[in-house]
């Protein structure tokens, strides 16, 4: 877990993105904060983790707090996107290999919310 | 932390106030998922609290995940509001008397935020 964790942060340093191909579980699975359905699988867990990467990635992201409590964390996060102030959590389970077999994404408020729908929905189009 | 989170429960099953008004420091703050700004204050944190109670505690909610670490806890909570599936966590960081100091919400998908919004809204309008 902790290597799984160490592993997660270096990926949201570099963005390489073997590294996050390596980290994700076969029976992964991603629940965005937009949308209620539940994405399974790696390659649908790979297809958003590197949308939001890259939305996500202007810069002005950073982790402000760290709630690790056995195979799982609660990543809290700031950034901004169009002048708005994004707040959220990235929870993560992980498997005993190290690798990410559940992710969960919230946001708040719901301004935030909105420019983040916004802009993965063209990011999602694109691919 | 451990007496904090274990009052915090038992307020969410009998749902007294003046438990809920022990259980809450002086310079607590509130964090909403709707909106940025933070709400600071012992009776600004009541008030929100109070409304969230009402708002949720519809019979369906329950949590069903808890992340702690140190004075913090992250609880996932499920619930459905006018038939639309809730998926939320309370972000929770308790004193060293194990009050409550500092209380984060998120909400998702977005469909839900919208209805929690529109719930807590109607509810603060009328206190």
């Amino acid at each position: 877990m902790k290597l799984g964790l160490a592993a997660w942060h270096r990926y949201m340093l570099d963005s390489d993105p073997d590294a996050l191909d390596d980290l994700i579980a076969d029976d992964a699975v991603f629940h965005s904060p937009v949308v209620h359905t539940p994405q399974a699988g790696r390659a649908k867990v790979l297809m958003y983790l590197t949308a939001a990467g890259q939305v996500f990635g202007n810069g002005t992201f950073r982790y402000v707090r760290e709630l690790i409590d056995g195979p799982e964390a609660c990543l809290e996060f700031e950034c901004e996107m169009d002048g708005i102030a994004v707040n959220g959590i990235d929870l993560i389970r992980f498997d005993l290999e190290g690798r990410i077999v559940d992710f969960k994404v919230m946001i708040r408020p719901i301004k935030a919310m909105n420019k983040v729908w916004e802009l993965m929905a063209a990011r999602m189009e694109n691919t």
